[in-house]
């Protein structure tokens, strides 16, 4: 299982911001379309970093005027992505290892979706659904 | 696998808060701690709701003034808990289906732990290792 299949389920939208844009208007960004991070595109898609709920409350800590910082200043600058490839489990040892909960996921370059650790959880759950039935199902032809 | 297992693994301390503190003390203290969410918790020990980053990010859409709001203006008070017999794949969909990232573990009323939906993917990484390893040894001896 890679993340190709989550994809599939979730759809290849990604919601992206950039750098010139302030906290509070990322903060907007995030409650309006319930998620939690953005990517922060350049001109032409490419992935200048990642911009998280982790990331602003951080920036917040240090005061309530980082809201009207541009998103540059705060956003995490070295994104591990990963690509439709990458097998679950390796995309999971990403996670733990860095502690993040979204990976880009990028295609020579290009930007073709985001993978959160709910994502992740969700898709664990759909396997075990499927191993108990195939497991149901080899016990009543058995 | 239950929720025990991850508890011992991580250790039973969960960060509290008061109703009474403010949002700014709130994220000062989810920085500090490095987690991404606190209990708020009553005089007797008693869990009242919980607030995480989340929360902080959805008042501060509003308007920064919320960061001198209360926590029990922003917590979430419908707090799904859990025990330390909750089986990990119940967990999973509980924190699927409400979107949470944050379970308390609560025994008798008393606060025992909290789990992130980083420990679930953490403990499911080791459950891989052990397939992985269970199954090397297997062909070894087989």
């Amino acid at each position: 299982m890679n993340v190709r299949h989550i994809l599939e389920q979730k759809g290849q939208e990604v919601v992206t911001i950039s750098v010139r844009h302030t906290l509070a208007e990322a903060t907007r960004l995030l409650a309006e379309r319930r998620i939690g991070a953005v990517v922060v595109a350049g001109p032409a898609g490419e992935v200048l970093g990642i911009l998280s709920e982790r990331d602003i409350v951080r920036a917040l800590a240090r005061g309530a005027e980082a809201l009207q910082a541009p998103v540059a200043d705060h956003m995490t600058e070295k994104v591990i992505t990963c690509t439709p490839e990458t097998a679950v489990p390796d995309l999971m040892e990403e996670m733990t290892r860095g502690r993040f909960r979204h990976l880009p996921v990028v295609v020579g370059g290009r930007l073709v979706g985001i993978v959160s650790i709910g994502d992740v959880v969700k898709h664990r759950l759909a396997e075990i659904e499927a191993e108990t039935n195939a497991m149901r199902e080899y016990i009543a032809t058995a």
